[in-house]
């Protein structure tokens, strides 16, 4: 599954200049901002990972990171900077609540990073980042309520409600760890049944794997095969598309986002994963809001682009005198 | 199942006299709340229903009731008033999109109220009325992201998220009719497997009449004959405290509510109803927020004290000269 190409350089408009760090279990994206919008030396560098002190020395690369940056545009003087990370994040304290790839607990994120790098600093979730963006700049724009699906190798959301984004103290939005299946398998998480055990891309590799015998790399290759008239692959990959119609439409009940914007790997999928869907998620609904299913825009890019945003909030904020 | 006792007469403080009406597919409760915030002359009367003029009718008699509220308190002059209906209402525009009790789609209720009532009009949501009391008067004091739940014949919720409500254009809150049983019965909304075709209190009740040849007249029974003993009114028991603690497992690793509310008639089991569904609650869950499950303390009355902020909040916003 590709990945879409890198978006208009000029997409963030004009505003401040500011640092974005999008820190992911694997590799960190970074890039410096400038004040026309331009993404300047936007990279993909090795997350590192050290159990002793996991915090510190991520921090340490990230301004190791902004030295090189500036470094590399000495015209550009960044206001803030921003920092996005998987797992539970409180946005409020600027505290790294919980991330299991990357081995914190607990972690002052922000204040360690204000001090590191000497500029102010906001703090967010990876997702919510991405989600920010795409109601911002991208998928989304039309839409006061939405929710940004991204299904990969787990699967997480961003809510957009009311025109704002909404982080339940940081634990929103996780409905790849919402109950699917009360008979199912237990998740890494340790509930029983998570969606993101049947419907991930991740998941719907492993279960294909499991029960042909036949050891597949990703989503893409149960999906060739289901095309292809293999019942197993095509058994794996429906059990993976009501799993989603029917945690979609649980959402839709409570909810009533007028959108879902979806990305991630499986979302390369296209019509094979967006037609089945929303006739399933059709039969589910009666007198509900049916929400129109969409594709997510920034691609892989968006969490970058969402903590660009981030920062520059916060410069602006800073400017005004105010807290974010 | 018996109600609470009424609360407090002073509950709401000091603000603008109002007019508020609670209107039900049954009854109509209506009161006129003084600058004191006492609420004087409470009353319930039946909600005509004339399918030929549905939202005429009921308007009609907001009026001949606003009439006997004045002349029984002739010194209190309201500024505002506020009508809650049940069903699909959009708060926005003031229309009553759709109430299958009342029987009317599309009703411009907010500007026919208006114009008979002589006075400017906030319409809304009978439980999302209900949820903006114990919100801000109840239960849900202390929390910012808060669902209220009201089990009663059916399963509805309002959704207060960082502080606001939330009705996602009218049609947020509706759990009743999310999906507990993808094998279920046809719900009367016309989906299956709807949570409140299982684990309201008219559905537990239905359930044990039919699976028991014993016809009851309510949910309290089918509790007292499964602590007696009765097998099959304790499997139709826990199937509705499993069904719920499943749906508010799946909305807690969407929301992270820090406190679910609970009221209705079902609420009035106590015990028997949340130690049960907290011990499920708990076993569903991993690294989620866990919500408080706490009683609604505003009774029976929380529609009416919701309408009334909801009349005061308008009458505020006109004095200051904007829109509420």
């Amino acid at each position: 599954m590709v990945e879409h190409p890198t978006h208009a350089p000029t997409l963030l408009g004009p505003g401040d200049a500011v640092l974005a760090f999008d820190v992911g279990g694997t590799d960190t994206k970074s890039a410096l901002v400038d004040a026309s919008g331009r993404v300047l030396g936007l990279r993909r560098t090795p997350t590192p990972l050290d159990p002793s002190d996991p915090a510190g020395t991520i921090v340490a690369k990230l301004a190791s990171l902004a030295g090189e940056h500036l470094a590399g545009a000495p015209g550009v003087r960044p206001m803030a900077a921003a920092i996005s990370v998987p797992g539970l994040v409180d946005e409020v304290t600027g505290v790294g609540m919980f991330a299991s790839n990357l081995g914190w607990r607990d972690a002052p994120i922000r204040s360690l990073a204000e001090a590191a790098l000497g500029l102010p600093v906001a703090f967010g979730h990876d997702v919510r980042a991405a989600g920010d963006a795409e109601h911002r700049l991208g998928a989304a724009r039309a839409y006061g309520d939405v929710v940004v699906l991204a299904i990969g190798t787990g699967i997480a959301s961003a809510l957009v409600l009311g025109g704002r984004p909404y982080a339940g103290g940081g634990y929103a939005g996780e409905i790849g760890h919402s109950l699917a299946d009360p008979f199912g398998e237990r998740c890494a998480c340790g509930a029983i049944g998570c969606l993101e055990t049947i419907a991930s891309a991740g998941a719907i590799a492993r279960r294909y794997s499991v029960a042909s015998g036949t050891p597949v790399a990703g989503a893409r290759e149960v999906l060739d095969a289901a095309t292809a008239g293999d019942p197993v692959a095509r058994r794996v990959w429906d059990d993976a598309v009501e799993a989603l119609a029917e945690a979609l439409a649980r959402l839709v009940a409570v909810l009533a986002p007028e959108a879902v914007v979806i990305g991630g790997g499986l979302a390369q999928a296209g019509h094979a994963l967006f037609s089945p869907l929303g006739e399933r998620l059709d039969a589910l609904l009666s007198f509900h809001r049916r929400p129109v299913l969409v594709h997510a825009e920034l691609g892989d890019d968006a969490g970058l682009l969402g903590t660009a945003l981030a920062a520059r909030d916060l410069a602006a904020a800073r400017a005004r005198g105010g807290a974010p």
